[in-house]
């Protein structure tokens, strides 16, 4: 029987282990890989406060390496469950392992929807982005396409407003589907050019994105146009199922949590990252809520134990 | 007329300038100094990810690199009065300077209360500490003081349990005020022992604290006990006076804010880090703060604008 329990190494997998170690819990972490999304990034990253410029692969080493400097116990698997016991969570893998614990965090990220289309996993990084407030700032005084005339869509749009040059929205349906709000904001902005019935068919570029084109799905006919970005707005999956029955979903499958502390609904589980309803997911906001979650299952603990 | 104006350069600020610099917003800075509290660290930190161990000094220097680096303008100079006007804020200094922006974040920090006895400065970060939940790992297995009966103190008691081997709390007074539940769990704890009507006179000790002098308030008869300790829990004081009258605070000072975003009570007017009331106050945790603080800034900005 551990103390804590973690899910998932992003950054605020590895934040939740440091500070759980060094509070003197008993931890075990289960991942499948270190980094999360971060790991995943062929730009450079320059919003994670003290590396003016980093790789994600080497950030995501430098925090891997301050994890495994820790007292903790780290198995690399996947899980597939968490259920609630009499004195705390049982947790079962992939690997048909099972372990248990008095308290658990969820930091298992989120990934992206994605298009499924020619060129799409070849330009990731590349002027493919799954991200905008992450990927916006590389795309000033460039031209943009973004995919999904969601409430994703519009936010994205509206907020690249002042970076990019243009904006094209790309909606599948024959009416957008955001907010009135949203829709009249972007009108204002001047910029944004919502194209409706369009079905992306390809990204195509040289190292670097260059166009996309696109079917009118009422006259069939293709388009093609010149964009340096796609920011892909169709919706995210977070890693959550396997956690169904112990906390609340938004419409989005994220976990409601109280911002605090991060608990969900479930006294003993927490959910910092990616996976939770908050609205800005930046590396150094999931480290925060790592920290903040970690140090709410100790108080969570304490407070069990006596 | 700025767009935003932050208010101080800790973790918070910085984070936020990094992240309003990134977003194109027109942004001034105005602090004293860099780095806040973590400026002041004599020990090494070791959970801010990324850094396996840092000193305060060091991280410092690295995030004002990290900030310089953007388009941004700074001023140094104390900010000593915030209000409201027709289409955002005036900022006043004490260098008799005024500054308008349609948005504020405040993130100038929160100092402890000192103790104002003999040896307190003296041994700051050399095992004195007025944050438990940041230096207690450094006291694993050490016999430490907590200064203050009240729920910080108690609080500190309980986070201590697990590290430290024997814990003293200090209460001046003849009653400890903590809450019951919290005062139930301390005495089940078993090595903390309470001493009441004690009045902390001295702190010695050589490169590190070994002692502390204090005065039964009845007997007048003055004690020693040996400690490698002090953990002072007598109040903070956080620097949010000049922003009276536009925000709410709890009953320690602290601004209240809606988590997700830390806005507060006022719209365009944000607060992170340490001057908020978030029970964990972690570099990592203003940092992530400042993160939300500038998205939400950025997005109120937007909506104002169209």
């Amino acid at each position: 029987m551990y103390d804590l329990i973690i899910i998932g190494a992003g950054p605020a997998g590895i934040t939740a282990g440091i500070y759980a170690s060094r509070l003197n819990l008993n931890t075990l972490l289960i991942t499948k890989s270190f980094g999360g999304q971060v790991a995943k990034k062929a730009v450079a990253i320059e919003n994670y406060p003290g590396f003016e410029s980093i790789l994600g692969p080497e950030l995501t080493k430098k925090m891997e390496d301050h994890l495994k400097a820790q007292k903790i116990n780290i198995e690399i698997d996947e899980v597939r469950k968490v259920e609630k016991t009499n004195n705390g969570f049982l947790v079962l893998t992939s690997g048909k392992k099972e372990f248990q614990a008095k308290a658990v965090i969820l930091a298992s990220g989120a990934d992206p929807r994605p298009l499924e289309v020619p060129g799409e996993k070849e330009f990731i990084g590349k002027g493919v982005s799954y991200c905008s407030v992450c990927d916006g700032p590389i795309f000033k005084d460039k031209i943009v396409a973004i995919i999904g005339g969601g409430n994703a869509g519009f936010e994205t749009a509206i907020f690249l407003a002042k970076i990019a040059k243009k904006i094209y929205i790309l909606e599948y349906g024959s009416e957008v589907k955001a907010f009135e709000a949203d829709q009249e904001t972007v009108k204002k902005i001047g910029k944004v050019k919502i194209i409706k019935n369009a079905e992306l068919k390809m990204i195509k570029g040289n190292k670097f994105v260059g166009s996309i084109i696109y079917e009118d799905t009422r006259t069939k006919k293709t388009n093609t146009l010149k964009v340096e970005g796609v920011f892909v707005e169709i919706g995210s999956q977070p890693a959550t199922s396997y956690v169904k029955g112990l906390v609340d979903f938004n419409k989005k499958d994220e976990i409601k949590v109280e911002f605090e502390t991060c608990q969900t609904r479930t006294p003993g589980l927490f959910a910092a990252g990616d996976l939770n309803v908050g609205r800005y997911k930046q590396i150094v906001t999931a480290a925060g809520e790592g920290a903040k979650a970690a140090l709410a299952a100790y108080n969570y603990l304490q407070k069990l134990e006596t």
